[in-house]
């Protein structure tokens, strides 16, 4: 046997060796570790209960002295900031994976086991957002453009049935990575969730809809020309939204106050400035939403076009439209009851 | 002040300590764990480096005694299962996540940190086909039965739309679950993942397709009907093949030589019984898919039907149906290769 050979054999019996060395370690690391995240996820369960029933306490008992009263609610509130946004937030009990999730993954855990990932997930659903955004303003601007200039007033079905398909993905894409974040401990409304699944169900059942020509285009399109017009509004409000909501939670980050996963679509608390500009353009967004809907149930009811696809659509659009509506209304209530505790704990702060 | 409100006061200032306690230990647990993880990714890449090279030195050695080299062969692959199947499996280094994914969920982490929950993902990945392999027998024969006997040979356009809808769904769930489990180390051929993105891509165009009725529907709905039927067998196959992909997995599984998250869709090796069934039933539909495929190209191509989506479809079926056949012979040539190899040492150590 060669030099060359007993080399070679050496090496494989060294290479068995460690990795059997390496085995041993990992599993020893994966039962110690898993040991001591199962005792932290049982403590923090354990703390946060503590604090929510406290917490009822202090709300529900009349003797307490509102000086008293505001400074261990400010306590608690401390309390559960740190648990939420330190390092403790990946052990605490986490919100169920919603369906949606579960029927595109199956029983995977999207739920990022460090801070900085959940962090990174964040941003990129922001910047995502951005993309989206801008693409919400030119796609429909485009085809508009083109519909006046080339096409001579009539839209061929292809490119608008590219949107559509768009749509789908844009909407799907959307629900995914908000369930992630919610996943992920973001305090996003439910109703977003459910809005993204209209959409994508308006983008289907628009897919199916034959785009119908000359003659008369002009009158057989008007629902898909209105269509698009409120999608270029969309766009535009996704913008402001988008600017609003990374200052306001920068600010809030800043301040301490907030979670870093809460996700605001048409929500609204701080930077006041800027909601002089989005508060009424959201409100005109839902209402021309809702008109949109309103004529194409017209049309689908008088029978101008008797598809059933525009009775679907209208009745979706009127839905998201009155929803959206509520949703940013409730938003606007929490923040304005939010405003008036901190003026009366800091009136009371200055007439001490 | 009572006594009632000192105890609140005292069961704050008690649970504010806990939640200090709990970050730092969770703090503290944190960056240990994430310190010796590194540490073993580096330990685990390192010996999976020094397993490859070895291979190729030993493959490349032309002195080797051959029952050396059998025996050095066998350690080296031993050691690999070690590493693979192990808990070590989860710092091996990753395939860098699918572009399907990351356009979906973003840059979520959908590796799975144990074996188990990557067991758990594999699992219902398999149930998952199952329910949907039983869909897709059960769907289409209930339209081609409902057209038979009650729509008098022409099927009306909104069930072939759902149908349509549940495909594309259906597939991109399948190519979502596919790249997760190839992101948790799992063998799958990437042409099955093309495969899906191909066949989201058909149910899409599919959808924007008007189906035309009466009069001339059965010339009309040809290539419908044609697309139905290959759909039944394709259920009927795909029965057969998660039966068959089911007890190979377990066989390998306890004979210890597979990884256990390899996904074989029109993969054969071992349980030789059913290829016998499996493989023509495979290639037949291989064949009828290209048919179908040609027949909407050549409906589209004589002008009968003069559509855009007929000419894409035709296209996607015809490139669907040479890919699966390639990679059905290539799985087939490797499994023979593995089965000489096996025989061949096999004989050797009789001979010995």
């Amino acid at each position: 046997m060669s030099s060359d050979t007993m080399e070679v054999e050496e090496e494989v019996r060294r290479i068995v060796e460690q990795v059997k060395d390496l085995h041993d370690s990992a599993t020893a690391f994966v039962s110690s570790s898993s040991h001591e995240e199962l005792s932290l996820r049982k403590r923090s369960s354990a703390v946060d209960a503590s604090i929510t029933r406290l917490h009822s306490t202090i709300v529900s008992d009349k003797h307490l002295d509102p000086k008293l009263f505001d400074k261990l609610e400010e306590d608690l509130q401390r309390a559960r900031c740190m648990l939420a946004d330190g390092d403790t937030s990946s052990f605490l009990p986490s919100k169920p994976q919603g369906r949606f999730v579960r029927m595109f993954l199956g029983p995977v855990n999207v739920r990022a086991s460090r801070k900085d990932i959940q962090l990174k997930v964040k941003e990129e659903y922001n910047s995502y957002r951005d993309r989206t955004a801008l693409l919400f303003l030119v796609f429909p601007a485009i085809l508009l453009t083109l519909r006046s200039y080339v096409w001579g007033g009539c839209l061929p079905a292809f490119p608008v049935q590219l949107y559509e398909a768009w749509l789908l993905f844009l909407y799907a894409g959307l629900a995914m990575r908000e369930n992630i974040l919610r996943a992920n401990g973001s305090d996003i409304r439910s109703w977003w969730l459910y809005h993204h699944y209209c959409a994508m169900a308006m983008a289907l059942v628009s897919l199916t809809w034959e785009i119908k020509g000359q003659p008369n285009c002009v009158q057989k399109q008007k629902g898909v020309r209105l269509f698009l017009q409120w999608a270029m509004m969309q766009g535009v409000a996704m913008l402001l939204q988008n600017r609003y909501q990374r200052q306001r939670l920068y600010t809030r980050i800043a301040l301490g106050k907030a979670k870093r996963m809460d996700v605001v679509w048409g929500e609204t608390a701080g930077v006041d400035g800027q909601l002089w500009l989005l508060c009424p353009l959201l409100f005109t967004l839902q209402g021309f939403e809702a008109y949109v809907g309103l004529q194409l149930l017209r049309t689908a009811l008088t029978g101008v076009v008797a598809e059933w696809q525009v009775l679907i659509c209208g009745i979706l659009l009127v839905v998201m439209a009155v929803g959206n509506f509520i949703n940013t209304v409730e938003t606007l209530m929490v923040k304005s009851r939010f405003k008036a505790k901190m003026k009366r704990s800091k009136s009371r702060a200055e007439l001490d």
